[in-house]
């Protein structure tokens, strides 16, 4: 038996060590995540990136690539994810007055493990973009709500996050 | 006159491109950036993390790593951030019961721009390794309230964020 | 309907949004993609990364080097490019008197998606590499003339270049 | 005396062995590159690529992203290339009826090498994501003419290509 | 035939250029590669890593994450090495008084090529980090025995080290 | 006082947390740091080595290459490693019969913190390099005695490791 406090944290061995845990064994299916998140901001904020959707470089249009980009960093930035391939992914906004931009990421992969800390990763990298690109004119802004709301795929099966819908894109 | 509705966003050009800011002018000085986020989770999570806490992989030991590798990634996670050389990383976690481990970074750096973005970036990447490692038994964890608290250093001066003081770490 | 001006480019969704296409459809087949490309210098130039051809540095070795290795970061540079596996990658060179060095990359995997963008990259950034080396005494050389000459595996088909012809090596 | 053939390139040393150049002893000054290339293409694509300018994604926007972060790659895909931060990057394009898309990109740094490799990565790896965005309905485009315009800053002094002129952006 | 003196070594082609090998052909199997090595150092050294490891940083606890990350580079870091998934690492380590720390990394995927590289990767940098957190008591341990101790999977079939077990983590 | 057991482990701070220490106040100095260590093999290996040293992609050619973009790399690999700008790197190697390439990697900066790290990094990236593109005729070489053997620049001054002299190339 272990001995150590971490039972259920499959990350960790017998002994308490951190591991990327074997996978080997599993399934490639289709597996499909969806996380969402948001930035709160003053009201103001939200126009100027409002205002700036028709030009050729908008703050979304940045974010959606920073997103994007971030999904397929993952296995670089989390210690313990496991380098995969990347089949799809979509970053969208919502804005959502007076101040606030959702968020929304969708994975895809066929392959041995799931597309989560994909999915989250791509919303927090676009969240973190648009703090980049807008903190001239506000230092306050926050980024919260960063959730994973739908996976599809693997011996876990589906799941929803409760109230909560994938937008239709 | 600019013909875009950008104004105020440096990350712009007089047409709207989007760009990496120039600071060849600026000066080089002592720039300390703090930000702050949390994970909010089952009790029974958090228990979990916390029993670790000894043991030689823990849960917060892998993420303050995490943390502290991705302030170094900043510059190659988002877009129009100058890639930078870093003075020094702290990452912190306290627990507060039930359910919230709360994450501070407090990066600094000798230079021509701030690091509000590696402060951040480090707080989000430790957050989302918590999640990676307890989401075998809790999946509806949410990364929120990242914000920065504190910055100092550059011809913008100190910045505070009202009600919130930096940990006596 | 789509409202966007984007028909036929399939790395966009019906409103418009940037994505990375979905291929979890698509078949595991062998794919292999060859690209071609050149720099333009000075005859003297020329010379001299011909009789360095046999000393243990050569500018032709580490531009070789240099291209296989940025084969296997196209994923990472071309933002909405799938991040893949390769199974293999060629890098060679002719040089054609007065002073034209040609560059051509081979790149195969067994995937869902095709790899020009992986040859195409191997290619500039051999070339690229020639400049860096020897720009000291040629800073007016040119790349030019970055091209796909052949394709196959995969829904679309066989593509060829007219008029050209893979290297025998 | 040397013994190689490689006397003037001096990423090499006294033997021929590929080196970094030591540049310990050069000056911090700032340094500007601007570089300049071009993608080839059917005039029906440069009508797609024009027609999505003021979409959300569209595929200039894309590309200038793409642009500015391979700028700040470098140092980690050319070999003998020294890691540097940069101050400031910009990333443009002109179309040019019927089948022309130029792209300048120009780089500054205040340090002790110069930053032309920068600023014709920046230029090559925005016109490869102009090829990948576009591939779907034109396979035969030409990515050429990749050449430094402009350059000032360190003790090599000034370049100008001659019949050049930076674009006033 | 070949007209260079690298026959057996399948990282040249006929001409003798250096490639990334075709493993197109291979077979997806299951591929599990063991590596050791170990640090030496002063027995102050050894005691000092040893008292902290009930500590929330300890030093094999950061060494361990840096290891299962650098596996995860190993694709990057060798230039002929083919960019793979890997479906597990364990890092593991035994203190030898009086001054050795003995690292072990296990390395498995399911894929065409075996992962040996892997594994010495991830025994080299965690053993690099062993060095950087204790310079400033010890500069003068050494890394050394570095090697491949068992592999599984391929063509090549078992390799097992003579004299040496595997771990029993 | 500390209540851990890390006293003289400057990564740690009071509380026994891992980070990267704050070099903020320290001096811009020209920094030199030479490492070295050794791949064994059999003595048919050597010869393949040595043969191959006239083609245009020899084994250590390729290695050098390697070890020169390893040393840039070693911020990312190694956790609480300070992300430095670098101003020089060789890396050199000396045959010695019958089974032994020795290996020296000489780096440079002028900033705040050495670069002990970086030259090891090189050293190892270099032997595990000369490893993987043998391993097809040599399982069972060795990487080994990797060491720190002269430093200067900084407060703590030079380090010459005992019997030692740098390699004069």
């Amino acid at each position: 038996m272990s001995d150590h406090g971490y039972q259920g944290l499959n990350h960790f061995d017998a002994g308490g060590a951190a591991r990327m845990v074997d996978i080997s064994g599993k399934d490639d299916t289709v597996r499909v995540a969806v996380a969402r998140g948001e930035v709160l901001m003053q009201p103001g904020t939200l126009e100027l990136i409002d205002r700036g959707g028709v030009a050729k470089g908008d703050v979304l249009g940045v974010a959606r690539v920073a997103g994007i980009m971030a999904a397929k960093e993952t296995g670089r930035l989390i210690p313990m994810a496991h380098p995969i391939t990347l089949t799809g992914v979509n970053v969208d906004f919502r804005l959502q007055r007076p101040g606030r931009v959702q968020i929304q990421a969708r994975v895809r992969t066929t392959g041995k493990t799931g597309v989560e800390m994909e999915a989250l990763t791509a919303v927090t990298v676009a969240g973190l973009t648009i703090y980049d690109m807008c903190k001239a004119v506000d230092r306050e802004m926050v980024l919260g709500q960063v959730r994973l709301v739908h996976k599809t795929g693997g011996k876990s099966g589906t799941f929803e996050r409760e109230g909560e819908q994938i937008w239709d894109t």
